[in-house]
This record gives C-alpha cells, sequence and structure tokens, in this order.
C-alpha cells in the first residue's frame, strides 16, 4: 500500500455517498461503490467500507458544519435495498499493514466522535434509520448518531459480529459505546458481542441497543417526525449563510508539503517532520460580518484546516517519521487579535465553528502516535490556540534572551482566555489544566498572565515549558534530544506517550482511544487473527481460524 | 516454564525479604536471594525480583493485616547496601512466554494495588525510604506506597528506565501512578521516563516524583519520624490478637485441586474448569469473640482465602483453560448469616479485615482473562459475597423451577446488604451499580428485595441473570453455550471482556489493568521488544535493540 493517501474530497469526487438538502433536515444515503476502494484486491461489497469511504464521510461532516448552517438533523440511512452497511471491509482488513489497521481505525474513530459531537455542541444532530443488516462498523457507525431506529420486518438487525467471526474487536468504539454511551447491561453486551447475527427487532430496543423499532409500514414517517423533533432542538441559526470550504492550496514535494500557512519539511535522515505554522499577516477583520465575507481565505479556518491536513498527511503516509516538530513564526499579538474576534463572538455561528474546528484539530493532535516537540523560537507566534501546541507536545524547548545575530523578536508565549476552556483534550479538561493536576494553582497562575509576552525564564518558571536554552546551549540541546528521540523504539514511544498524554479523568474518547484501543492492537499482532491460520486472514475461505488455545 | 507455580507460602519459608516488629511500625527488607529465582537461566542481582519474590510480597501483606492487627506502618527499604531495587529481572522478562509476561505483570499489580489498600482502607501505611538505586519495578514499588523518602546522597535516584533501556513500558502501574497518583507534569514525566539514569536529589521532589529528600546523615530519624506521624493517623486497633493464617488444606491431581470449601474441576478436552464452592455447615459464630476463636478455620475467612488461591492457580498454571464455571452448593441463608456476623461488627477489625479480602478476591476474579460463567443451580447458594460471582460474570444460567429427579431447593439467588456496596470493583461501583449503569432503578429495585430467595423467573425479571431455563433446556443450553464459547479466539476473548466488564467511571487500577496493560501487552508482541533483535532480548549483551522504525 504505498500509494499516497489524500483526506482532502469535495462533493464533486464522492463515490460512495449521497446527500440531499431539505432546508433543516438532511438525508445522507451511504452508497458505496463496490469498485470503488482505495486499493486493489477489494471489493467494497455490501456497503462495506475502507479509508477512502470514510474520508468522504468526514469531508460530509465537515461540510455539513461550515457550509450547511440551516441543517439541524441529518437522518443517515441506507442507500442500497437490503443492506444498510456490513462494516468495515474484511479483505482490506485482512491485507493491511499493521500500520494501516491502526490508523484506519484511528481515523474512523475520530470520524464517529465527529459526528457525535456536531449534536452536541453544534445543533447537528444525526440520526441513524436501519434497514438491512447493520453489522459491526455499520452499527458503530449507527452507535455514533444521536438516535437510531431499527425498521421490525423480522429481517433487519444490529450486530457486532467481529469476535466470533473474525477473532478482532469491534474497533471503532463499538464496544465502549455498547457499555458506555447506551449502558447496555453487561452481560447482555456479552451475549450480543458474541452473536455473530445479531439483534433484531424489540430485543433490539429492550437491550438498549437502538433507541425505537419502526414496523416496515411506519419507518418513513416515524423517522421524519423524530427528525423534525431533534431540528426543533437545535439553535442553529435560520438564515445564515454557509462557507464554502473551498480546496486546500498545497504543493506536495519529494520530502514535504507547504500550505498557505503551514509548511512541512521531512528530515529523513533525522526521522523527523518540521511542521511550522505561519501566524495571520493580515489584520483581524473588523466584524463577523468581514469574517464571513473572508469565508474559508480567513486565517483561523485556514490555517486550521491545513493543520489538519498536515497532521493527517504524516499520520498515514509517512510511517518512519517519529517526531513532530512544530514551530511557528509571525506575531503572537495577531495571532491572539484573531482568536478573540472569534471569541468575542461565541454566539456567532461561524465563530463557533471555527473554534470547534480548532479543539478538534488539536485532539487529532494529540492522539497523533508521534512524538511531539515544540522549538518556541525567536519570531514565533505560540498564543491562543498556537500556545495550545506548546501545551499538547511531549515536551517543549523555549530560546531564552536574543540570539546572536538573529534580528527576530525574542521569543514569548502569549496566553489568551482560549487556553483556558475554548480547546478541551479528549478527557475533558484543558492542557493546562491536565498539565497541572498536581499543582491546579499553577493554572490559576497562568490565567493571571493573560496577553502578557512571556520570554523564557517566566514561562518556565510559570511551568509552562519544559526546557529553556540560550543561544549558546540551544542549537546542542535541541539537537541531542531530537537525535535521542529518534533512536528509541518507536512502538516503546507509542505505549509511553498514550499513558503519559491523558492523566486525569477519563470519558468516553479517552476510553475507545486507550483501552478499546490497545486491546485492539494487541489483538491486531496476535497470531489467532492475523496469522495465516487465523480468523482475519481466512475470512471469505470457507476455512474457519485455528487457533492457539493458551490465555494470556 | 513448565513448573507449577504455588502461591501459597510463609515466613519459615521466605527466601527474599526479612520484616522486623515492633509494635505499630514493622520494618520490611527487600533482600533478593540471587539464587533463589522461581525458574531457572536467571540470577536475581540488584534486588531484582521474579514472580517469587512478588508472593512472598503478597503473602507479607496480607499476612500483616490478619496476623499484626497491631502494625499502623510499615517502612520498606532495602536489605543491600547499594541498591534499592533494580526491578523486574530482565533476563527473566527476555526468556518468559507472553503469558507468563502477562499474568507476572498482572499479579505484581494486584499486590501494589493491595498494598495502597492496606493504606486507604486498613490503616496499615507503607512508607518506602530508597537508598541506593531504585529504577524500574523498584521505582514502581514505590510508587505504590504511601510515602516516599529519597535519601540526597549525590547517588540514590529513582528512575524508569523500561522505555530507553528494554523499549517496554513500566508495567506495574509505574506510568499510571506518576501520572494520576504522583500527578508529575507530563513533560516532565516524558523526561523521567526517557532517562536511563533517573533523577536524584532535591530535583526529585521538585518534580513530586518523591515526598521528601533527606540528607543521609538524617535519612533514619526522618523515616522514623514520618513513619510515627502515620502510625498516629491510623485507626489499627492496639491490644488485639492477631489471627494466624493457616496453610490451606489443598489436595492437587491432574484435572484439579480440592480444599475445604472451594473443588476445582478440570475438563481438558472442554478447555474448562468448574469452580464449586461450598457454603458453611456450621451455623454462625455467636460473636465476633467466637468468630476469632476460630481464625482462619471461620468459613468466611477460609472459603475467601481457598477462592483466591484457586483462581491464581489457574491464571497461571492452566492456560488453556478459557472458561471459569462458578458454582455453589449450600446454604443461601446460612452464607448470609455468616456474612451478617462480619457487616453488623464491621468496626471490628477482623470482620473488616474478612470482608475486605472478600473485596479484593472478587476484583481478581473481575480481572482475571478467561470467560466467566455463573450456573446457578438446585442447591446453590449465591448470597451475599457468593452473589457476587454471579455479577462478576460474563454471563450467568439459571435453573428454573424443580429439576426431574433432583431433590435439591430450587435453585435461589438471595441478596443481602452487602451487594450494594461492600465489594466495590476496581471502577468503584458496585456490581450491580455498574451492571444497571443505564438502568439504576433497577439496583434501587433489587435492594428492596433484600434477603428473599429469588427464584429464577424473578431473579431474571430483575435483570439479575442473563437466562433462566428449565430442566427440559437447561443441559443442552448450558452445553451449547460452552462449547461455543470455548470454539472462540482466546485473545478475542481477552480484548472483549477487558472492554465489556468495566463500564462507568475509571478509576488508577482500571487505568491501569485497562489502557496501561493492554498497550504493554500489544508492546510484548512487538519485534522491537522481544524480537531476535529487540531490546528485551538483547538486554546484557551488549547490543543495542534494532528497530524497524515504522509508527503505527
Amino acid at each position: 500500500m504505498g500509494k499516497v493517501i489524500d483526506f482532502q474530497t469535495d462533493p464533486s469526487r464522492y463515490r460512495h455517498w449521497r446527500i440531499a438538502y431539505n432546508g433543516e433536515i438532511a438525508h445522507l444515503y451511504m452508497d458505496v461503490d463496490e469498485s470503488g476502494g482505495l486499493f486493489e484486491g477489494y471489493e467494497l461489497k455490501l456497503n462495506s467500507y475502507d479509508l477512502g469511504v470514510d474520508i468522504e464521510l468526514a469531508d460530509i461532516v465537515q461540510r455539513l458544519r461550515f457550509e450547511h448552517p440551516e441543517v439541524k438533523a441529518i437522518v443517515l440511512q441506507s442507500g442500497k435495498e437490503r443492506v444498510f452497511c456490513a462494516g468495515a471491509n474484511i479483505r482490506m482488513l485482512g491485507g493491511a499493514t499493521h500500520a494501516h489497521k491502526v490508523n484506519f481505525c484511528k481515523f474512523t474513530n475520530e470520524t464517529r466522535n465527529a459526528l457525535e459531537a456536531a449534536g452536541a455542541e453544534s445543533g447537528q444532530h444525526y440520526l441513524c434509520a436501519i434497514k438491512g443488516a447493520c453489522a459491526g462498523g455499520g452499527y458503530e457507525l449507527a452507535l455514533a448518531c444521536d438516535y437510531i431506529i431499527l425498521t421490525d420486518d423480522g429481517a433487519s438487525n444490529v450486530a457486532l459480529p467481529e469476535v466470533p467471526l473474525l477473532a478482532v474487536l469491534p474497533g471503532t468504539g463499538g464496544l465502549t459505546r455498547v457499555t458506555d454511551k447506551r449502558k447496555v447491561r453487561r452481560d447482555l453486551a456479552d451475549v450480543f458481542c458474541s452473536t455473530e447475527e445479531g439483534v433484531k427487532g424489540k430485543r433490539a430496543k429492550e437491550w438498549r441497543l437502538v433507541d425505537e423499532v419502526a414496523p416496515n409500514s411506519k419507518f418513513a414517517e416515524t423517522i421524519a417526525a423524530r427528525a423534525r423533533e431533534f431540528a426543533a432542538r437545535s439553535n442553529r441559526p435560520i438564515d445564515a449563510k454557509g462557507v464554502t470550504l473551498a480546496p486546500l492550496q498545497r504543493t506536495f514535494s519529494d520530502n514535504g508539503v507547504a500550505y498557505s500557512t503551514v509548511e512541512v519539511e521531512i528530515d529523513r535522515n533525522a526521522r523527523l517532520a518540521k511542521i511550522t505554522i505561519a501566524g495571520p499577516e493580515d489584520d483581524t477583520p473588523a466584524s463577523m460580518e468581514a469574517l464571513s465575507t473572508q469565508g474559508a481565505a480567513g486565517w483561523t479556518l485556514r490555517a486550521a484546516r491545513e493543520l489538519d491536513d498536515a497532521i493527517l498527511h504524516l499520520r498515514n503516509n509517512e510511517f518512519e517519521i517519529g517526531l513532530l516538530v512544530f514551530r511557528t513564526q509571525g506575531d503572537p499579538a495577531l495571532v491572539a487579535a484573531h482568536e478573540k474576534l472569534l471569541i468575542d463572538n461565541r454566539n456567532h455561528w461561524l465563530a463557533n465553528e471555527i473554534l470547534l474546528l480548532w479543539k478538534r484539530v488539536l485532539k487529532r493532535i494529540d492522539l497523533t502516535s508521534r512524538s511531539l516537540v515544540a522549538l518556541i523560537e525567536p519570531g514565533s507566534c505560540f498564543a491562543g490556540p498556537l500556545a495550545e501546541l506548546a501545551f499538547a507536545v511531549d515536551r517543549s524547548y523555549m530560546a531564552e534572551g536574543e540570539f546572536d545575530g538573529d534580528n527576530r523578536a525574542i521569543a514569548a508565549l502569549a496566553l489568551t482566555e482560549g487556553n483556558f476552556g475554548l480547546y478541551p483534550m479528549s478527557n475533558g479538561l484543558t492542557r493546562l489544566q491536565t498539565r497541572f493536576l498536581g499543582e491546579p494553582e499553577r493554572t490559576e497562575a497562568a490565567r493571571t498572565k493573560i496577553g502578557a509576552a512571556l520570554e523564557a525564564e517566566e514561562a518556565k518558571s510559570l511551568g509552562l515549558v519544559t526546557f529553556a536554552f540560550d543561544d549558546v546551549d540551544w542549537e546542542d540541546e535541541v539537537r541531542i534530544f531530537l537525535e535521542e528521540r529518534a533512536s528509541f523504539s518507536p512502538d516503546a514511544m507509542t505505549g509511553m506517550e498514550a499513558n503519559l498524554r491523558f492523566a486525569g479523568p477519563e470519558t468516553m474518547e479517552t476510553r475507545i482511544f486507550g483501552r478499546l484501543t490497545a486491546w485492539q492492537n494487541w489483538i491486531f499482532q496476535r497470531p489467532n487473527a492475523v496469522g495465516e491460520s487465523g480468523a482475519l486472514k481466512r475470512y471469505g475461505t470457507g476455512l474457519r481460524g485455528e487457533f492457539d488455545r493458551r490465555r494470556v
């Protein structure tokens, strides 16, 4: 699978989804093109999906939020006759590398979370209307919706057949959402998850697997009624005009990719990528009207989209790059000013959506299994959302004082109100709260510094950066660290970082990315699943998996 | 490693620990016998440990609670001159099977949790006094103590060198306790966990890695003062007489082991073990005095110890047994009466200790990575602590009504007050609360049934059992289920059960057994650690590990 995976798409290129807009309610049809797989070697039968299908879905969810402010409820259903969705394509999984499987699951998980977030944060509620077989990843897609309706036609069902059929877990949040979102009784969950044929009709409702069962004759009208109810609860604006998400301007080269605000430079020998984000060059738009007119060209929206795409590109196409080094260049006061317009206008749907996008992008960085470093250098602009990068990384290095021959501004961090609540991590805390879990008074001390240009000494004494070095030591210290980090086992780094980054409370999200994903990754290494006689490999051959019977 | 591992020991057989009792303060010395390894092929140099060393520690912690009610603080230190503890023995780990590594970590984790529980629940506080190198599992042992004092002699240090040195995680709770118990700032934790040489002196205190640093000259007096302070906070009784934990009466056979109250029958073809617990035969002791006189012979204490040993035996010696089938036989009213004496006398240290032991044993069952089933048959006594077994299992089958030709009492479950708070799971909830997370009113409904003999129909309608079958269907239904379960991939079962059993809140314990353990298990499968050129395998050869550089 050496092909470069592109996470950018647009409606003109969709092969697997159709969407119909009818005022406040949209109808989204999953209608996967069998021959439209991202790679060779499998057909996407029975509405099964691969990463390409999910990239389109993620694009739809994103565009709904920005381009269709009027939509309040989305009814998700199948575009095919007798099947809702058979889940992730098994042949694709069977043939994929470990790294592709893991990153495929991570991205689909993030898309499911985005679906939930759209309802919870943004008043765009997804309702899932199931007719036909809804199995595995298909049911996990339903689980991510705010409401599930199942038709009671004697055949339609929901199922998580992964364990009995494939000897792997339902890895896109299925187990966690069954126990923690739908709160299915654990013994019933055990029965459900070990039953290939799933559960249908009233029992699915009794077991809390779906919210409602409707007879076939009343299915359409029930869905319509529920969609109207969800729409009525939404506070989406009525007359707002959407912002078109124009194609990103990107130039790929052998060793990186350049966007308008983000530059990725890959050093393959050092196994690292430098990601440099340029702050805004223009003044803050005078009003939300002006910002709306800028649309996707405005710095805050553009930089978030570009950063997101850069991270996804590195995650899925550059497996040997173990370190992401975040740098910024620009005017911190201008970054803060652009953010302030959004904060001051949070009641405006577009300001809100841009802030929420930054929240998602920053979460995606937290969840990226590469070592993350911030270099806070002269001329940098780690302020507001960009300051979050300095708190998202595993450690940060800050340049202290003037650097010989460097006429850029002395390095300074700048906190804004945004750093104290707008960009929570998956654990529900801000990055500063997580950082100062043992010393909550430090979060309060940092709050008193909002607006100040915090140079290295002060930033370090506030606990905001890990190390500060002057220009005598800077280069050596940073180089030694980067070299050392690159010498460690990538797997040990992945495990260590996954544990150290998320102190404090757990949420459904952290459980999905922590517990569930880690177990799935383990299983994705085990011969019982992926060996030549494993169940995943043998699927479709007519042979069952042969298992090593030892428990561990 | 085909040898049978025995979890029973006593002070006369200790090879690795010494303990000195001085009234309310005990001094525990780790002094590992290099040649006392549990298996061939490694020497336990530098106070490194294997499972055998930890079995002794677990025995000490248990005996302190029962045999030494007067002890309020335990000072844990090294019996060797220049090293505190080098952690788990690397050669042992390098040579061990995956299953042994995983179960070794699980048991040591449970022992660390027992250390913490002794302080939190029982007023026996562990203080760790570190002189010399304290690395890896050595520091994880310190982390499980209530207080850590480090001598500031310029050499003594604490370290978690697993990641840089061995390419594995600190797997005995280290990462989790660093972030969530000691709340070390995440970037400092990152530095600490990727630094082979660790941290010493004042920096260890500044980084929250230890509670106090004392100069060598004042080390002994500081420890003594802190131990007195912890002892002063304890509410352990002053004049109580301990209960000696007499050796368990056991008879091992090829296909099981028989205790006085617990019988384990292994069916190797079916890959299952039936564990039958016999309820008490004698009346409840008339008073706590009478119970104290019975000592370890009393049913509640005896049954808990026997059940615990049976579980440990199956976990560590019977890897191909994938299903544990719990059965009981006896008088449920008598089980409830024996428990009631303890509940009515919770202020009595011994009653409290017996209840807390049941809590630990039941948690050990929750954490056992085998499929768990309860068969609630005629003549059974699933009441109080034994009813918890029916809620700990993945699913339960209950016999409905009279069984032809069976003159035992009709199967009935009996709830007691104990089921509503005395035996919380690792997630901090009772098993009933966890079970009814989505329907908390059901927990309240169950509470109104305390004391009633709940036959199958009622138990099922209350949601307390998964299935109920009469004697026409019972045998086939149970057989079909057991056969089906045994046919599934053991790995998929492990992952599924680890996810479904612990809905609801997360605690440090669930994070250790969920997130941390799952990532460690994954790493324990990865060639970067355990392959021929992996860091764990190569340790001690003078060669560094060679790594596949791809991130996943």
